[in-house]
């Protein structure tokens, strides 16, 4: 891409995926009076980008035809997770003629966790120790150089923890290697344990018009599903710094465009590895919406329509987001916000979802301040007080 | 209205008109995980709002039984333009059940400019002098009462300027009446000419559960359209604070529910004069969305789902929105933003309307800073570059 691309109210942005990080995206979009369509796998109910645009397709993720014909529709397409095949999207680039950002060059460095790690390593990055597991004889060698307890994971497909398994001794060999799949051929890959002091992220965006980074933030994670993320992270400067110089190197890894986010694990001694990335809006980086002069989505959209990145800069000194999961198994109903709608600088975002379950992501709420722990407090009281 | 409206992805708001009011207020609404539905009058190509929703409808704005059809499908229905008949609007809300905000009788105590000018009046908020003017000969009337220049006004339906004759003589008296409708029965009035200093404006939002007013802001017109607005109004503290007075008063005068905006003239000895009102989102407020912690649009929708409102405090010391007019008839398409993408605090929307046309509004921006000479210099200068 060397040009950008016009903006005009013909102009149409694809989104492969209807949820809440395409919706989330698509307010960006429609500020600059563009069209955006959605290609969404067949569901039950509308999805929440869906309930945003008259221009809406569905279809298998893997239907090359119905995903060719949607991307002939659009001026540029794009994505929201990562559970996508990298050859078939670089083929319906082709086929269609439409740009596909994240492009299918990128989105394949980082298509699974083993050539995800493979990726940044070779790149210099530091990443956790790794071996791709084929056979659980695998296992046995993995635990002979590293020990126990190391992490077994699905290389493709895992989130918020589905797909991983801690092996602690040799008696879970087997039965972590087969609850993953092993031995139905899924590819697998063993980590070394990784006893981190935080987890950190940060998001970076890029074109061939610019790379901006936004400030390492902290991710708190339970039951492998993010809480809250604090931004700035409550750290050293320099490991802040550093966070968002690995950002950037492993951004330009993988000659990344669009928004990218790194998470990283951070050791007791300082130490910084490359944990996971996402080519795509990030559950850490939600905070940037009233956090950052421009927020990641409205970055994502920028760089993929070719035009310079927006400032990164946070507006107060303090943000935390905090996630609002499902509280109930119920159609969904947001109750208990009456405390959130007195506070100054608490802003909440619903993503429409008609159905929640506990501990779906059903929304978040971001709130903006001068302290950490004041700031803090008070977000996670507010959140503690919505069910949904 | 004592509850509010549940947040689920069930409740609809609908918006009766399309255009870039209802679009604005869509993304807001959006950001709570509600429904927006749009009523439309019959139009060539999709309207900004259109381009947001599958949940579309359209037909004449004097079609009652569409209308109630649309309301029936809807739990709160809005509106975005002042050219509606308020006695329909009552009895849409009586036959579908559903609450229309503004309300139906606030609406009416301003469907005109006479009756608006009375229902100010009567609650001692200084106006300018009026009359209402059936026949020509109330014209000498007015004009022996108040001299030369005046203004004749349509009671119903200007804007922007249209709808305006200004008199400077008796010469004018019938050549202005005739052109306005007198003689086919248009309602007119007649309003005294006031050589004023500065336009002002001011957006308050209230409902059963309080009211928030925004900081008073300077309106500039060009050819009787809103080129530029300066946030706070570069004028003494203590006019702006009575300007927001005589706005708080204006609103609890029509006993409003929703965002409503109130202009007004400012003389040379500092007396305030309200000139015009809106019951809706108003030009004057579209720097709220990245100036104000809550915009306008954010507190309008708080505002009818029975929400409390959202603080309106600045962001930033001082904001400028400058309005981007088409600049050719052509179909729609933004170019010359190289500049504004550089500006860390310059903010573009575009409404996504299909045709350009010489002076429609197309888009707007806004630019946050510090001092208000740099802001306004650089925002006219950051617009002037634009092209649509």
């Amino acid at each position: 891409m060397n040009e950008s691309i016009p903006l005009s109210p013909e102009t149409t942005i694809g989104f492969l995926g209807a949820g809440q990080l395409a919706r989330m995206s698509a307010v960006a979009a429609f500020r600059l009076g563009i069209r955006v369509a959605a290609y969404s796998g067949a569901n039950d109910g509308r999805q929440p980008l869906e309930q945003m645009t008259p221009y809406q397709f569905s279809g298998s993720f893997n239907d090359e035809e119905a995903l060719v014909r949607f991307a002939k529709k659009c001026d540029v397409v794009t994505l929201e997770n990562e559970f996508l095949d990298g050859e078939l999207l670089a083929r319906v680039e082709v086929a269609s003629g439409t740009p596909i950002y994240p492009s299918p060059s990128s989105f394949r460095m980082l298509e699974s966790k083993w050539l995800e790690k493979e990726t940044f390593r070779k790149a210099g990055i530091p990443v956790t120790t790794y071996q791709k597991i084929v056979d659980p004889a695998d296992l046995d060698f993995f635990a002979r150089e590293q020990g126990y307890p190391f992490v077994l994971k699905s290389s493709k497909g895992g989130y918020d923890g589905y797909g991983n398994r801690k092996v602690d001794g040799p008696k879970n060999h087997h039965p972590a290697f087969e609850a993953l799949g092993g031995y139905r051929g899924h590819e697998l890959i063993a980590e070394a344990f990784i006893p981190f002091e935080k987890e950190l992220a940060v998001q970076v965006v890029r074109n061939h018009r610019g790379t901006a980074v936004y400030p390492c933030c902290e991710t708190i994670q339970v039951d492998h599903i993010c809480k809250t993320v604090i931004a700035p992270a409550p750290i050293d400067t320099d490991i802040r710094d550093r966070a968002c110089e690995l950002a950037v190197a492993a951004i330009e890894a993988v000659d990344g465009t669009g928004i990218f986010a790194f998470e990283f694990f951070m050791t007791s001694d300082g130490h910084l590895l490359l944990n996971e990335s996402a080519p795509r809006p990030h559950n850490s980086g939600h905070y940037t919406i009233e956090g950052c002069v421009a927020s990641q989505f409205e970055n994502h959209i920028r760089a993929v329509l070719g035009l310079p990145p927006g400032s990164t800069a946070m507006c107060r000194p303090v943000a935390v987001m905090e996630n609002l999961l499902g509280t109930h198994d119920r159609p969904a109903c947001v109750e208990g916000t009456e405390q959130l709608w007195s506070e100054k600088h608490a802003f909440l975002h619903i993503y429409g979802k008609e159905t929640s379950r506990i501990g779906r992501k059903m929304g978040h709420l971001t709130l903006l301040g001068d302290t950490i722990f004041e700031v803090r407090q008070k977000a996670e009281q507010l959140a503690g007080g919505i069910s949904i």
